[in-house]
Formats: C-alpha cells, structure tokens, sequence
C-alpha cells in the first residue's frame, strides 16, 4: 500500500488537478474570511456574465467552531480548497469526484454520497442548492450551484466546490484527529496549528473587547461605504470582510442579540449588494472583456440545439412498454417524494389526453432518478370523431339552396366537403354541423412534446438553475431516456436531448450503458443493486435494519419517518452496524439521537427496555464490499460529534440554570414587546391566573411558577443554540442538575408540547399551563404589533402556537374560555389589544381548531354549528362536536332537526324578542308545547352537554310537530301572535351557546 | 523553445522544488501584511532553537508602492514566495540557485548577482545582512540572514528568501509589464489584479479616511496589549499586524510626521518584542518539542569537529609558494575593500611574529574570495636563541655551591642542564641566566592557529553570525583554501577545515576545482575570467568602459567612486551598453544620474557637452556570453525605475513649491524645536538679518529671503520622499517650474552645498546665506535641547552642518563672526541657549574647523595659535594661518620668535596690565623700544592681517634683544620696574586677536 497523501501534497495535488482542468489557480485572501466564498475571487466573480474557472486554498476562520483545540474535527480556523465552475461544465460532479481519486481516494472501498444542503448567506445576500459530500458519513465537501449573491441573480449559475481537507487529509490517513493529521514528512496538523487553536479560541471566547470589536466593525463599515462612494469595490469588499470576521467575534462572545443580529445582517447586506452592483456596473462599463475568453477546458457547457439534434421519427407496431427516466443529480428526500405524487397524478392525465391505450402505469424513484414505466402503450392514439356546430342552418344556404360563403368556409375550415355538413337541432335552434374524423397519430408524433411538459411541469419547493436552457428544477437533469420499447422517443430538455443511455450506479462496473430496449431497464438496474421502487427499498431498509438489530439482542423498532428519508437518500441500500464509545451514553438520549437522526441520519438503538445502545445503524449506498471501511469513517465521524455536543454541555455546565435567566435579556423576543426576558414575566403571571383558573393543585401551581421563571432559559445555553430542537429537554435536564423541583423540570420541557403534528401533549398540568400561557402571550402579542400570519408567511410559527393551545386544552379536556384568556394576555401587554385585533386573534385561532377538525374528519356542517357556539372553548366544542356527529347519524335525525328547524325558521328574522305569558295560551297543543319547553328547560338546566339537551329535545318532537300541525302562528291577533312567536323562539334558544343548527345540512 | 511557466505554475513549481528540500509548504496570512517576513510561520517560528524549515506565497501589501496599475514594476500588492531555512543548511545560496534553474532560468544566459542589501524592520525590532539577488540587473529576490527578531538574537540565524513573483515571471516570460504576466493558460495577471491595482490605489493614495484608520491603529493596538495580557501570542501577533497595514495607510496618505513614525515605530516594537518573548516562552515551557524534528533534508548543517578532521601535519623542503583563500558569499564592496587593507597590514605582522622568512606578498579580493599570496614563503622558522633571567646569583646555589630548588626549578622549566645556567649582572644585581635555544618549526605546526586567528580578526562595520559555530564575519564563509606548494596546511574555522578546493564562477563549467598546488591558482582563476587583483579589476572595468564610451562617442569621464565600488561588485567583469527610452530625458539630470548610479550602480553617458544621452553602461560578472539579454533585462528594469521617478514627479506636479509649504508643518524637526515649518520661520529672519550683515545686494537679499521661504519645502514631495539624495535638486526645479526667481531656485539646492567632504560651496550669495542661517539654526537649536553629538551618535549631521558653515564661510573668503551669529540664532529660539552651552557649541564648531585644517596640512600648533585668537572668523582664520605658516618657515623665525617670546614669558603671569609712562623711560634702550614699538602699534592699526603685524614686529626684533641684553627689567625701584613691565605687556599685546604665539613650537 502506498502512502498516503499528506496534508501539503493534498493542496498541491488539488491545485495540479484543477490547473489540469482549466482553473485558474488563485491564493487564499489576505483578510479573515469564513469560507472561500468570502474571496473576491468567488463572490465578486460569480457575478455577471462571464466565464471564470479557479480554485485556490482558504485557510477559513470561524470563531465560534473554536474548541481550544481539543475537538477532533471543529477548529476555529479550518482549510477549504475552493473551486468555481462559471458557467456548469455539465459533469461537476463527475470532475469532483475524479478530483478524490486524484487524492488517491477509492471510491469503490467507501460510501460517497451527496446529501441535501442548501446555503445562504444572509450577510452576502447570497443563497444556492447542493449538497454536502459524504464520505463514509463524514461530512468532506460542500457542492453548490449559486443561485443568487449580493441579492443578484446569478446568470450564468456558477458552480461551487469547497473541499474540507482536514476531513480529507483524515480519511486518507485513517487518523481521525486533526492533531494527527501528517502534514508535512516532518511535522503534523497539530505541530503547526495546535496553539493557535487554543489561544484563538481563548480569544474569541473569553478575551476579546466587546466594546472595540464592534467599534471596529463601525469604523469598518463606514470605510466600506466611503471606498463605495468613490466606486472601488474591491477596497469596499475588504472592510465588508472585516465586518463579518468583527460580527462573528461579537457572536463567539455571545455580545450579539436577535435583533441586533438581524441588524447588523441587513447593514452587512446592504453593503454587499453595494458592491456587488458597483462590480457588475464596472465589468460591463468594461465591456464584460472575458466574454471573449476560452471557459472550462472539458467543453460540456454548450447546449445543444434541440432542432438539429432531433433524430427523425420512426414507427412502431403494437403495444409496447414505455420508459421514461430523468436522470438528474442527486434530488433532495422530500423533492423525490413530492416529483413520484406529481408524476402519478400527471402521467395517467397525460395519457388520457393524447388517447393513448396502456396497462399498468408506475411511477418509480430514486435519488438519481424518476422513472416512468407504461406497460403495453398503444404505439398510436385511438381515432377520433367530433362534431362541430356550425353556424345557422338558414343562413348556411341561399334560397337556391346553394351553400353560403359561410358554409363553404366551415367547411373548409374543418377539412370536409360541403355536401358533407349536417342539419341539427340544438337548443331549439337548427345549425350545420361538421362530424370530423381525426386519425390517431403515433407516440413519436405526440409524445415528445407531452414528455418535455409533464418534465417541465414538475414542481418543488426550492427550484434551481443550472445552465444556459434556463430552466429550473430541483437539481440538474443530466440524462434523459426515453425507450419506447427498443426505439427512442426524443424530446428536448434543459439543453438535453433523450435517448437509450442511462447511468447506474457511480463507479460501478458498467457506470452508464445504453438500454437495446425498454425491457433492458429493470435488469440492468437490479445488476446494479438499485431498487427502483420506494416501497421495496423501503421495506428492504426496514429488513436489513430488523436483522441487524436482532443480532445485537436490540429493540426492533424503527423510526417511519426516518426510514422514509433514508429510502430516498440511497439508490442501492446496505445497512450497516456502527458503535460508538459507551461513555457518550451519559449525555441526554435526547441529544444522542438528535445528533444520530439530524445529523447523520442514523438509527439509534435501544434495547428492549427503551435505553439506547452504544450502537448506531446507517444506511450505505451501494453494496457490501468494504462495509468495514464506512462503518469506521462513521464511527469517528460520531464520536466526534458528541464530543462536540458534550463540549457544549460541559460549557453550559460551568452555569445553573438561574445563571440564564439574566441573559434572555439580550434575546429580542419582538421589538416591540421586548426581550424574552420581558416575555418571561407576562408567561410568569399568565401562569399564575391561568393556575388558579384551571384550579390546579398546590403543588403543581407552585412547579408551574418556578417552571415558567425558567422555561426559556435554555434559550441561551451553547447546547440550544447548536440545536435548537432541543429546546426544553436542554432545560429540563438543566433545571434537575441544578438542583430545580421535578415537576417543574418536567414542565420547562413539555410547555413546548406538542412540538409538531402528532406530538403528543404535556402530561403535567404545570407543563400544560406554562404552555398555554407561553402560546397565549405570543399570540396576544404578536398580533399586537401586526405580526399576524399572513399567506404563507409565520415567522413566529403562530399557527403552530394556536394548534398547540387548542390541542392542549382538547387533550386534557379542559374546559376554558379562550376569549377571557386571550384577554388577560393583552393585558400583560406593553399596548393591549384593539377590539378589532383582538377578534381577528380569536378568529385565527378558531380557523386553526376548524381545519383541526375537519383533517380528524369531522363534517363540515357540524363542526361549523358547534363552533359558530362554542369555539372559545375547544374541549367543550370538541366533546359537542362528537356528540352532534353521533345525533346526525341517527336514523331519527331526519325528523329531529326538522321540527327544530321550524321553530328557528319562522322566528330567526324577528327583530323583536317577545315575553312568554304562559297564561295567554289558548289551544291545547300550544299549551302541550310550553309545558313539553318548560319540562325540557328545567332539566337541561345550565352546564349541560349538547347530547343531554338533545336527547331531552327528543321528547318535544312529537308536541312541536303537533303544534304546527294545528295551530296558526301568526295569529291576527297580535298578542296572541306575540305570545306564541315567544314561546318558538324560546325553543330555537334552547341550544345557545351549544350549536347553531342552521349551520346543518337538512336544516 | 518550450513554453516558458506561468505565474501559477511558478508558485506550484517553487512549492514543490522546496518540499522536496524538505521545506513544510504553508499558506499565505489571512492579513494583510508587507511581507512574507510578517507571517507568524517566519516573525516567530525564527526565534528560539528549535529548526524551522518553511515556504510559502505571500500576497504582500504596500500601499505606497501603489502606481494605480501604471508602472510596469510597482504594485500595490505583489506576490512573493518566502523561504525560511533554520539553521543555515550550509549551501543555500546554491540551493536557492537551483530553484531558478527549477523555474527554467538558464544561469548561463543570465547575469546572476548577490548585491549587498541589509534590511531592517523597525516596526517587528528585526534585522538582518544579506543581498538583492539581480537577474540581468533587476531585483529578483531579498536573501537574508536574520540576526534578530523582536528584539531577541536569533539563535540559530535563519536563513530567509523572498522571491519577487512577478520579476522573476517577466523574466521568463519576457514581457516587461506586470499586466502582460501570463498567469494561466487564459488569464494575464492585468487580467485578474489590475483592477485591485487602481481601486486600491486610490484608496490608499486620496480616499482613505485618515482618523478612522488611526482609531484603528489605536484599537489594534490595545487588543494586542490585551492580548498579551493574557499570553495570547497569535491573536496579539494579528492584530500588531493590522497596526502595522493601518501605519502603512497613514504613511501613503502621507499623515504620518517623523516625529508620530517613530513614536508609532516604537509602539509596534514594543508590541513586537512582548510577543517574541511571549513566543520564547511559551516554546521553552513546552520543551522545545521541535529540537528533536528532523532539519532540513540535505544535511549540510551539521558543524564537523574540528578535533576529527585535521589530517596529520606534513614536512616540506624549501621555500614554497603559499596560498591563503577565504571563500565568501558576496562580501559588500566596502567589506571586501576593508577587509583587503586589514590584510594587508595583517599578514606581514603575521610572518615577523612567525619568524617565517618569505618573498612577496600580495593580498587580493573579489566579492567572493579574500586572497593572500606568499611569494617562496619558508618552510620553517628561523631557529631563535633567547636568554632568560632566572633567580638571583646569592639563592641559586647553597652554601656548599650546590644548586639550591630554585636553581633547579628554573633550569627544568627551560629545558636545559642546570650546569648550563650562567651568572650575568643586570642593573647591578647578579641573576641566572639560560640560552634558551628554540628550533625553527615548520609551517605545518605554526601556521594553522594563526591562519585561524588571521580570518578571526578581519574586522567588519556590520558583522553576521549564519551556523552554530558562532563566529561573525561580513558574510558567510563557505570555503577555506590554505596551500603551500601542494600540501595542505589545514586550520579552522567558522566549522570549516581548509583543503584545497577552490570555487570558481557559479555555473561555470569547473564551478570547484582541487588545486593540485598553489601554483595553479592563478591560472584557474584566469581560466574563469576572474580577476582577483582590484586594481587590475579596475583597471580593466575602465578600459572597457572607455571603449563602450568611444564606440558612441560620449564623453570619456568615469565616477571614480563609482568605478571603485563596481570593482568589488564583480569578479569577472564585462560592461556593456544599455539603451532607455530618449523621452525620459525630459526628466532632471539628477534624478536620471542618481537612479542609475544608486539603484543600479549603472555609469551614465554623457556626450561631449555633457549632456546625458540614453544610454548606460553596466558591468556584469561573467564573460560576454548571451550579452543582449543581460542588456535587455537591464534596459527594462531603468525603464520601469524612470517611469517611476516620472510617476512622482507628475504627481508632484499637481502643486506649485508655494503649495508644500504648509505641509512642512506635519515634518516634525524636533519635538521641541516645532516643525519643519517653523525651522523654516526661523530661517527666514536669520537670512534677513545674515543678508544685512554680510551686505548682500539688494537682488540677492531678495532672492535669498525668497529662498529661504522654500528652501525645505521639497522635503514634503514625493520624489525626494522617494529619492532624499535629490533635497535641493527637486526643489529648484519644482521653484522654477513654479515660476520663481532664478537666483532663489539656484540658492535653495545650494543652501544643501557643501553636501558631502569634497562638494563644492555655493556658487550664490543667497545659497550661502540660506545655508548658513540653516546651518546656524541647526547647530543652536539642538545644542540648546540636548541634542549635541556624542560619541559617534550623531543622529542630526551636526558635524557635517558645522564643517559646511565653516568651509563655506572660508571658501567664499567672507568674515563673519560666528559667536554673534550663534547669539542671534539662539534668540529666535522657543529657549536661547545657555551661556555654557553657548560655549559648547562654540567648541565644537571650533573642534571641527580645528581638524579640517589639520585634514589640509597646516601644523598643530600654527592652527593652535591661530584658532586661540580667531576660531569665530573662520575665514579670516584660515587667513591668518596661512599667513603664520609662511612666516614660520622663514629661516630668520628662529630670532623673530624668541625676542617675541622674551616680553611675553616675562609678563604672562603678571596679575595686573601697568600703565606705560613715557617720561618715566630712563635708559637709551628703553626708549627705543618704546619708540619702536609705537612705530610699529600705529602702522598696524586695526584689521590688520597677522602678516602685517609680523612684517611690522620683525622691525622690533633687534631692539627687543638690545633691550634685554642691556637692561635689567626688574629693577628695584618699584615704579621702573612696572613701567617697563607695562612696555613689554603692551609688546606682547601686539598680536592678541591675532594669534597666541605661545602655542607655537619654539616658544
């Protein structure tokens, strides 16, 4: 074996290859930058529209990843090797991954993936798609197509590369620390970096002057935008980069609060967009000179022109099976899910529209590719035969009878003979009328244009673009096969023409090859392990994981929505079985399997008592060979994660949780209504009212005071910060280190529940008062100042908060007036809520409660009576709700609700509410109804449920319907009129406040 | 031909020659420095023991190196590759020769120099000694070896290179202009950094916000210091980093006064040296972990043992030729001419001491060897016999005659028989005496420790130490030649043992040679073209010239200073013509002359009316091999360094003189004697008042009051910022240019003259007086703070300033009298003088008049007398000893002197001045005299030379010995005797304020 690369010769080694591949090769900038990006080489020359190929070293400085050196992975400064293709070279990744085998990388013995990662720079005004490269699980280069930067779109799309070669040099030299990392024949990574790790980070993190860091990101500010005033960008540039070193420093020293942060973002912005427009001035003041220059040597980047490359058509004989495949790069989990639901809506609708006979139609996926298979397509559509009106019959032809020009010119207009055209009646009016036959034309006349828009119709989230076709999808399409049995069926794509050749899987023996025929597909495919189909593969992953963790004695159980992702991340699943060091098991499970799942897509492990396992299973893609090799690369790559996340904890250790508290201060909540601080004591004394309402018991007011002192706390700890999902658990667990009540631990972490759809709700009564005072204050408050959600818009996630309240109040059954509660929170508000807000507030939340509803699959029409009654109070509304459902279904309901109606219908548009005088009844069946009301009304009483005043309605039935059957309402005389309009609407009352029957159907 | 690298090929190509030397390949800083010095892998990895060998790119900043991107060479930011070897590997001069040669650099088409260049760093408190490296006359690389750091002796030297990227890829690529640089196969340097050229141009030069940039200063410079506080050696290093761009900032928007430069200097050297010690400190508490890391991979470091690798002596049989070399790298021309006198004093001191009979001896040089040569030196000592005093006679032997131990003792520690002892008497006492008889030894025993010793002695201004031996010479020595006849007579030093292997020219095809004898030295060196006798070197540069002169009919004149030093530039000297562009002289004479002669020790051409053609001669090292390229790269690099100077003054000439004025006001002269602007107020009136009394015209009072108003004004333009030879010179020009008076601009270069021993006095009376009002102010003004020389400090040139008031005053024959003009100077002073500094002053002016006329030849005692009487007039001074040294040389001086010295001697210790009474003369004697002297008192009168005086006196002689001879002065009646003490006193007053005859010889 030979040796591998060491640190420097990978440098080198990356620079030969790209020089080799027609970049320029550049030097790392003379400023403290945190990427590559940052270079003026990439964010200035992604810009307009020039051609631009380089690559060059970034020694990156990010103070907040400082670890005084003792984290394997995280170092303050780190070494990027950045490349930009400007324009797509249409094989980047192909080129990058040559790039690691020029490191003497492997492919064969590792698992290489692309993994969704999208980017955004929110002080460069700058985002784009891509993905992270794995390399056995370990995260060794970012690869993204720019889409934007300095708030412009990027035309052409440029192409970046940032390598991690600490992660590189790690996994070439099987050391798994940076210190060990050879750097030279003589000296290691830690030689020369160690020091400056642990005095950096003992800088950024305990030592720096707040007050002159941000003096100089002022005075830096200013001079970017002097040097801007007199159009020199590249000065401007330098301080905009000083900026955003200063920032980070700020933020390292946890001197920068939310606000401020926003703040300080959008002065970062304004001055990159700046710049950005001044450079884009300046090169076309120049006349964009290198339009003119040669691009990327390897020549991919033209586009074809679809008319010349069009093959002509050819003919078929019967029903053949169809294939359709867009390859592309490798497409995000949820975008794969979302592309297969459009395809199977679009292709059926597709086929029906060009009258094209087919068997079976599946639609098929993986990361590399959709899939479209049509069984025994007709290789021409049915014929058609259509009518068509033509104008008036007696204005078709002249008294002679002879045909008008206007007949003649229908006809000629629909291809037919005069003599042809027919007489019908139509609507009562008689009209010429043209039948048209319209032959079936074949799959290669139809087909092309129908393949190119069901492609082009595909939706998703984020959509990027990639090369000169302009077109956007959710990452580049790279091969198009469409076989219509052994033929082609071409059509034309971003800038790609279909055909026969398809691609498996990378590295593999046979990486492409071009399919004879259609049928060719599934075999070549199983030849190289891919598992087309979602389903199979994700029951193959639901196997191989179940056997790997019976071999190891574990729990069988498998997270759904987990095992849903991972099926769309892999072509070719190998699951495999990694460990990790039994000490990390003292850390939170939670934090373990946030870790596992969030970042690195593994399956925890549990055994049968529910505790985890010093045990992890991932999912390789691609076969067995080697499986040694990526299990080891993922083992370090998660041994050195949780000793990052046990690096936070035992920095937030050195505090209490009491410690926190003072620092929410500095956590902006809203402008307007404060820090988190200040929102901490409105939850403080919502949870005190709220307390003695729901009559909670001594103890749990009392844990549910300590808790909402704290229940935000967490906030500003370094382990939430990191990962926010954790938000709560971090709490609770520091609260009982810290000594705090249990239950009031318990409830800093369940006032977030239930955190997303099917979470479930607080099981402690302090928890579920925190909660709601936390919701009820964020909504109150936000709709204060003008923050209600609108369209797609929720920032503060109050849609979520609304659900979560109603929620909770269902789940515990707790009845509570919501109107009140709202109330109270105004008024703990700097400004209390207008009336007109504050209706908006109730009305927001009960459209939340309705669509709750209604997805658990209540009808329409009861939910809208029960509500329109009872919405601010959901547990009521929803225990009414099930009642109405169970009475509408009763066979009797037909007659129930009826003789209801009648009494609503006849007294609903009164403006009046008349007195009852029972003395004034004069027939019988009128004094039967009053005393059937009077019997009813004193037995539902007040606090009753809606089925109990129904079930006593019942019994009125029988009289109401009498009632109307004999006796004449509207009286002529007026009192006796009055009277017995009294005594109805005394009966359409007895369900205020419960239901408004007229919201039902049948009413 | 192949295709010659491009500029990132050359950065990969020199990562990889020096990787494979064992270099560890770094990263260029993520600040913004001015050199590759500046990067904490060489400020601080050079300190301490521990070896370091590195290289890298360094992207280096000079804003004032800024030329908006329009002059060929200069760049704002120019890219530099730097190489530190730690220790001194022994050879790296021929290393860093192969790594040109890596680079496709063909020594032998090339004129390869190393020309003295020592480089200091007041800002990081380091120094240096070492070279330019020229290719064909341009300046390719800075090779140091550094002596300090921070502060700190740098123990190992390290050696540091610091290629110039560009220089050297105009070189190969042959395009003279840093925009045509091809810097990839598709993109010229202009390409991608010729905007960054112009914006950042401009920032620095017009745009840059001067308070904002110094309150960074001040911010850095507190974090640094708190930094350190904390022993954070990196992030302090940063940001005394950024101090010192931000100083460079200041520096190019020309806000920096001398006065804040050195006071920013010393803070930035303060915070230097806090970091080096911190640095030390830190490696020293971890042990020093590199001391056990292998140096760098050739393995020349090692210092062999002395003891060890001395052959055994050898015998030799008669008078032999002897050859003494010390192989240098290049020695600077003074050094080398230095050294050669100290030998030649030196070795034949060395042969008497050794008693070593021999022939001629000559000691010759080049820049790369010292030379002794011994004509027939013999092969052993004169056998010597010496006696030697031992115990007296009386305790040599007892009683009985028999040797007593002292006799016995004595005899033993000479070697011989205590029979052989003899008795001598010495001063009249009886002692032992031995013969001591010593026997001749040969060369092989004597010569080597003083051979040794000889090399150790050579003294030097500025001495190095480069290994591990210690010792310090004027540059490294690298080889040791010691031959008599064909043995070797092996001596050591500097950790090298002489042999007998001699080097000649780099690259030659017998670059070394073992001499078979001494004998084949000369013919070697000849066989190489080296000329090792100066003065045939000489010589033979000036033929050479004269023929390159005749053959384009210039003037055949030759800087003899010049001549001297390119002499010991060179060992095998070949001039040649060079040709600029006829438009760049439009540009001043001087500025063209001092240029060439300076920068590039180029002989310019005149014509025959002395006119400067566009022409120059240079003198290469080497034969006249591929002569037109050496021409070529030297014409290219004048034609970048004219276009410079023609940079400057454009810029320049964007003011008249009278707009520089105020801004001598930033000039700090010295912090107590205000700005250049108020020396300059202070001049003005010193003119008016000098003008007056020196009764100029009425035309040259004006121009002289005019020039004194801008006389120092230039001192603010950048040309003679850039080239401060030219204050004066610019600043007639630029008064011309301005329109101003003829005779003014004449006198504000004149004030300057005499500028050095040698020049010229003004040629102006307004030159003159501006001059001395300068001089006068000067001299007062730092007396008056403190600031007189001592020692050999003499930061101000007050020496000079007094030499030129004096030599002016002389030449133009004016008497003035100094002390008043002191006076008048020191009241325009903020303080007057103090009388006793007034004295001081004085004095010193007086002591250099004193030893410049000593310098012309007149006697001792003649200046004495004279000076005694008239140092404040120093023409008339000169005057008057010139007169006296006549007059002392006549033969009747030996009788004027002493009948002079007769009245003098008999009063000069009287305490009282007598009156003379006429009537009360009694003898005939008596009367003449008085008769004679009243004669000769009334025909001197007043201003009267001492000549006159004399012609006058000598009349007297013969009275006053007649006098004497016949009457007794001390006679007894008091009133006689003091009236003829009062007439001698009157006679020896004759010459006060004349001379003080007492001083003479002979008095």
């Amino acid at each position: 074996m030979h040796n591998p690369l060491n640190f420097q010769s990978i440098m080198l080694a990356l620079e030969h290859f790209w020089a080799e591949k027609g970049c320029l090769i550049w030097q790392p900038y003379y400023s403290q930058v945190g990427a590559g990006t940052m270079n003026p080489a990439t964010f200035l020359r992604v810009l307009g529209p020039e051609p631009w190929n380089v690559a060059y070293v970034e020694p990156s400085v990010r103070p907040d990843d400082g670890r005084y050196g003792d984290n394997p992975y995280r170092l303050q400064q780190h070494y990027q090797f950045q490349v930009i293709l400007k324009p797509d070279p249409g094989n980047p990744q192909e080129l990058y991954l040559q790039s690691l085998q020029a490191l003497g990388i492997n492919p064969l013995e590792h698992d290489i993936r692309f993994v969704e990662d999208n980017w955004e720079s929110p002080a460069l005004g700058a985002w784009g798609l891509g993905w992270e490269v794995w390399l056995d699980g370990q995260e060794i280069t970012q690869f993204t197509y720019f889409q934007q930067a300095g708030g412009f779109n990027l035309e052409p799309v440029s192409v970046e590369i940032t390598y991690g070669l600490e992660r590189i040099a790690m996994a070439l030299q099987g050391c798994y620390n940076f210190r060990k990392i050879q750097w030279s024949p003589d000296y290691t990574y830690g030689d020369v970096n160690y020091q400056a790790e642990k005095e950096h980070s003992q800088y950024y993190f305990e030592t720096a002057n707040i007050e002159r860091v941000r003096e100089m990101f002022r005075l830096y500010e200013e001079e970017a935008n002097l040097a801007l005033d007199k159009g020199l960008v590249l000065p401007a540039h330098d301080y905009i980069l000083k900026c955003s070193h200063n920032f980070n420093i700020l933020d390292t020293r946890g001197a920068v609060g939310v606000t401020e942060r926003q703040a300080m973002f959008g002065r970062m912005r304004d001055l990159s967009r700046r710049s950005a427009e001044a450079y884009i001035a300046q090169r076309e003041g120049l006349g964009f000179p290198w339009l003119q220059k040669q691009t990327a040597a390897h020549g991919h980047n033209e586009i074809p022109d679809p008319q010349l490359s069009l093959p002509t058509h050819q003919k078929a004989d019967g029903p053949t099976d169809f294939l359709l495949e867009i390859g592309t790069e490798e497409l995000p989990a949820a975008d794969l899910e979302n592309a297969i639901q459009q395809l199977e809506q679009l292709v059926p609708a597709l086929l029906d529209d060009t009258r094209l006979e087919h068997g079976e139609v599946k639609v098929l996926g993986t990361p590399r590719r959709l899939v479209v298979w049509i069984n025994s397509l007709a290789p021409t559509q049915a014929d058609l035969t259509q009518k068509v009106k033509g104008p008036p019959a007696d204005k078709a032809f002249d008294k002679e009878g002879a045909p008008t020009p206007a007949a003649i010119g229908f006809a000629r207009g629909k291809g037919i003979d005069v003599k042809d055209l027919k007489k019908e009646e139509i609507d009562g009016g008689v009209y010429l009328m043209a039948e048209v036959h319209q032959t079936g034309r074949s799959v290669f006349e139809t087909l092309p244009e129908k393949l190119a828009g069901l492609t082009a119709n595909l939706r998703f989230d984020k959509a990027m673009r990639w090369n000169a076709s302009g077109v956007a999808f959710s990452r580049p399409v790279r091969w198009l096969v469409s076989l219509f049995g052994s033929q082609v069926i071409p059509f034309e794509y971003a800038g790609l023409t279909s055909g026969r050749e398809t691609r498996g899987l990378r590295f593999s023996e046979k990486e492409t090859t071009a399919l004879k025929d259609s049928g060719e597909y599934f075999s070549f495919l199983e030849s190289q392990g891919i598992l087309a189909d979602p389903q199979k593969r994700k029951e193959e992953i639901a196997s191989q994981v179940a056997r790997l963790q019976t071999s190891i004695k574990a729990s069988p159980d498998v997270d759904d929505s987990l095992l849903a992702e991972v099926t769309n991340l892999v072509e070719a699943p190998t699951a495999l079985l990694g460990n990790f060091n039994q000490g990390h098991l003292l850390l939170p499970p939670e934090v373990l399997v946030g870790v596992m799942k969030k970042h690195q897509r593994y399956f925890p492990v549990r055994d049968n008592q529910g505790k985890l396992m010093a045990h992890f299973i991932t999912v390789r893609n691609g076969g067995s060979q080697h499986l040694e090799v990526v299990a080891h690369g993922n083992e370090e790559v998660i041994e050195a994660r949780f000793a990052d996340a046990a690096f936070f904890m035992q920095e937030d250790n050195k505090h209490t949780i009491d410690d926190f508290i003072p620092r929410l201060d500095t956590l902006i909540f809203h402008p307007k209504l404060g820090s988190m601080l200040d929102k901490t004591g409105r939850i403080i004394k919502l949870t005190e009212s709220l307390s003695k309402q729901l009559n909670l018991s001594q103890e749990d007011q009392s844990a549910a005071l300590e808790a909402a002192r704290f229940c935000k706390a967490d906030l500003v700890t370094k382990m939430v910060v990191e990962m926010t999902a954790l938000q709560g658990v971090i709490g609770r667990y520091y609260a009982l280190k810290s000594g705090k009540n249990a239950l009031a631990a318990q409830a800093v972490e369940e006032h977030y529940y239930p955190r997303y759809s099917g979470d479930s709700a607080p099981a402690s009564m302090p928890g579920l008062v925190v909660g709601l005072a936390d919701r009820l204050d964020s909504l109150a408050g936000l709709f204060s100042v003008g923050m209600a959600p609108s369209g797609t818009k929720d920032p503060f996630g109050l849609r979520r908060a609304a659900i979560g309240l109603v929620q909770n109040l269902i789940d515990k059954n707790i009845s509570m007036d919501l109107q009140q509660s709202l109330s109270d929170a105004s008024d703990l508000l700097p400004a209390p809520l207008k009336p007109e807000v504050m209706r908006a507030c109730s009305e927001f939340i009960t459209g939340r409660f309705e669509n709750l509803l209604l997805e658990e699959g209540f009808k329409h029409d009861v939910v809208r009576a029960v509500l329109a009654e009872q919405a601010h109070d959901p547990a009521a509304a929803q225990h009414a709700i099930c009642e109405l459902t169970e009475w509408t279904a009763r066979k009797d309901w037909g007659e129930i609700l009826p003789s209801y109606a009648r009494c609503v219908r006849i007294t609903r548009d009164l403006k009046e509410v008349f007195p009852l005088d029972s003395g004034r009844l004069l027939e019988s069946q009128e004094k039967d109804l009053y005393n059937a009301f009077e019997k009813v009304r004193t037995s539902i009483g007040t606090d009753v449920s809606l089925g109990v005043c129904l079930t006593n309605f019942v019994e009125m039935v029988p009289v109401i319907n009498s009632f109307f059957n004999t006796i004449l309402v509207m009286d002529k005389d007026q009192k006796v009129r009055e009277n017995r309009l009294a005594l109805l609407q005394a009966i359409a009352g007895l369900f205020i406040g419960k239901a408004d029957f007229s919201q039902l159907e049948g009413f």
